[in-house]
C-alpha cells in the first residue's frame, strides 16, 4: 500500500520509526516513480535538517566499531540525545546486508527508544561514490536525531564518501604488533579528526601508549586538515565503557571550534557542492547505462584508449559526440 | 599558411624542431578545425609513441627545478639520449607564459641539438585537470625523445595531473629551517618515487642529512605506492652537477623494476583509462559551457544545493535532465 508523502513527513516528525524506515526505503529506491516521491519528500523536510552532529567512524575489521558505536550511542542517549546509526555497506547491494548481521552486536543500543539503526547500501550507478546515505541522514535529522553516526567498513572509496558528508571523522585503531602503521590505508591519516585506540586494558596499556606515540609521530608528518585543530589520540575500551566520555567531549570541542571559526558551515557548504557535482556525474552515467549500445560504446572507447590504439582524448570525444546524439 | 598533416608527421619523425613545435601548437588549439587535424595527426603517430621514460618533477618555487632539469637533461644527452622538457604552467593561459621567462634559466640545455623545451598551458575547460600535456608528450615521443621531463610549479592540481601521466615522480626539496615538512603539500609524499635534496654543499651537508632523516621517517609512515620500491632520498647540487648521476641511475633502476614486475605497462594502461574518463567529463562540461543558459543553470542548481535549499541530488537531476533535453 502506497503511503502518502504527507503521512511519511508526519511520521518522520513524530519520530515514528516504522515510517522513518519507510521513508528511507523510498529514498533508496531507484524506481523512477519512487524517486519522484522521494524528491518531493526531501524538498519538504529540508527546512528541518542540518541540526545534528554528523560523525564518521572508520577502522579495520576487528577494531570494534560496532561495540564502540553501541557504547558511544548509549552515552549520548544518557546525555539526553537521540542517536541514529547508519552503516555503509558496500556488499549490501549484492547479498542484501552483511552488516545486518552486525545489528545483533548493537542489541543494547537497538533497544533504546532514542536510537535508530540502519544499514545503508553503497552502490553508485556505475561504481561511483554517490549513494543515498546523505539523504538517509537528512531524514534522520528531520526526525530529530542529534547524532548521526556513520560507520564505514573501509572497503573501496567508502571512507572518502563518509568523510565528505560528516562534520567529524573518527578513526578506531587497535594495538598492533609493533608495526603500528601497517594496514592503515593510504590517505586515512589525512582525513582523520580524532583517533581512539580501542580494546585497551591493564595488560596492554604500555603497548597502547607506544601505539599512541607512533600515531602521534605519524600525525606530525601530515599537514593538518583543520589548521586550528590538533588530532588527539585517545585510549580506552568501548566494551568496558572506558574513555568514551573523553571522545564525547573531544567531539564537542571540535564541533564548537569549527562553529566558532565558521568552518562548520563552510565545510558543509563545500560538501553540498561536491555532492551536487558527484550526482551530476552519476546521473549522466546512469543515462548512459540505460542505453545498452551506449554502455558498450563506452567500454569499447575506453579499451581503445587504454590499449593506446588511439589517443584517450580522441576516444573520449568520439564517445561524447555519440552520447549527445542519442535521444533520452 | 596551413601545414598538411603529412608534412607535420614527416617533420616530427625527422626531428625538425620547428615542425614539432607547430604540431604541439596544433594539439593545444581549441578551435574545432584544429582539433580535427590534431586528432588525425595523433592517430597516425600513435604507433611511434610510448618509448620514452616519462619523468614528473615537482618542488616548491626556489627548489631549483629549472637548474635540475638543465643539469639532468645535459647528463642524459651526454649519455646519448634525447631530452624533451615540458613545463606545466597553470598561469600561462592567463598571462601567456610566466614560465617562458624561466626558459632563460635553461639556456645551456636549450642550445643542445638533442633537447627540446616547451611550456605547456594547463587549462581544463571548466577548471578540470585534463590538458594537452599528454598529447604534447606523444608528439615528443614520436620525434624520438628518450626522456620526457615534465615540470610542475605545484599550483592547484597540477602534481596530480603530472603524476597521472608519468612513469616516475621526482620531488625536489631544499633544506628547511628545522621544520622539514612544513610547506609540503598534502598528498605529495604519497605520490613520490624519488626525492632529491638540492643545493647541498660542504657548509650545509649536516643540515641536509637531517632533512634526509626527517623525510625518511615521514616516508616510513606512508604506505608505499609501488610495493617493491623504497623511495630513496638523494643529496646533491644541480648547479654544481653533484648527485645527478645517482638520480639518473635510480630512475633507471626504478623503471627496470617496474618493467620486470609488469607494473610499467599496467600503470600506463590505468593512466590511459583514467585520461579517457577525464576527457569524457571535460567534453561533457565543454558542451555545457558552449551553451550559456546551461552554464547559468549549472551554477544556479549548484548554488541551491550548497545553500541546502534543496537536496544536492535533486538539483543534480534537474540539471542533467535540462542538459539532455538541449540540442547540441
Amino acid at each position: 500500500m502506497k503511503i502518502s508523502t504527507e503521512e511519511l513527513i508526519k511520521g518522520i516528525q513524530s519520530g515514528n520509526k516504522r515510517l522513518i524506515a519507510k521513508a528511507i526505503t523510498l529514498v533508496e529506491s531507484k524506481k523512477a516513480e519512487h524517486r519522484i516521491q522521494a524528491e518531493e519528500l526531501l524538498k519538504k523536510i529540508m527546512p528541518f535538517t542540518g541540526n545534528s552532529i554528523r560523525v564518521g567512524i572508520t577502522g579495520v575489521p576487528g577494531a570494534g566499531k560496532s561495540t564502540f558505536i553501541e557504547s558511544f550511542g548509549r552515552l549520548a542517549i544518557s546525555n539526553g540525545k537521540k542517536v541514529a546509526v547508519l552503516a555503509i555497506d558496500p556488499s549490501s547491494a549484492i547479498n542484501k546486508g552483511s552488516i545486518l548481521g552486525d545489528k545483533t552486536r548493537m542489541e543494547e543500543l537497538a533497544k533504546e527508544e532514542n536510537a535508530f539503526i540502519r544499514p545503508s547500501p553503497s552502490s553508485g550507478f556505475l561504481g561511483g561514490v554517490a549513494n543515498t546515505t546523505f539523504e538517509t541522514m537528512l531524514i534522520c535529522e528531520a526526525a530529530g536525531y542529534d547524532y548521526i553516526l556513520i560507520e564505514t567498513v573501509g572497503v573501496g572509496q567508502s571512507e572518502v564518501l563518509v568523510a565528505d558528508i560528516t562534520d567529524v571523522f573518527l578513526f578506531l585503531k587497535i594495538i598492533g604488533g609493533g608495526d603500528e602503521l601497517q594496514g592503515i590505508k593510504r590517505g586515512i591519516m589525512e582525513m582523520v579528526d580524532l583517533i581512539f585506540i580501542n580494546k585497551v586494558d591493564s595488560e596492554n596499556i604500555q603497548k597502547a601508549k607506544n601505539t599512541r606515540l607512533e600515531l602521534k609521530r605519524a600525525l606530525d608528518f601530515i599537514p593538518p586538515k583543520e589548521k586550528d585543530w590538533k588530532v588527539s589520540v585517545l585510549l580506552g575500551s568501548a566494551l568496558n565503557n572506558e574513555g568514551l566520555d573523553e571522545v564525547y567531549a573531544k567531539i564537542d570541542e571540535f564541533i564548537n571550534l569549527k562553529k566558532k571559526t565558521n568552518r562548520f558551515e563552510e565545510v558543509r557548504t563545500q560538501q553540498a557542492e561536491k555532492r551536487f557535482e558527484y550526482w551530476v556525474q552519476e546521473y549522466i552515467l546512469a543515462m548512459m547505462k540505460r542505453n545498452e549500445s551506449l554502455e558498450e560504446a563506452y567500454l569499447q572507447h575506453k579499451k581503445n584508449a587504454s590499449a593506446m590504439v588511439s589517443n584517450p582524448s580522441t576516444e573520449a570525444k568520439l564517445f561524447v559526440e555519440n552520447f549527445l546524439n542519442k535521444k533520452f
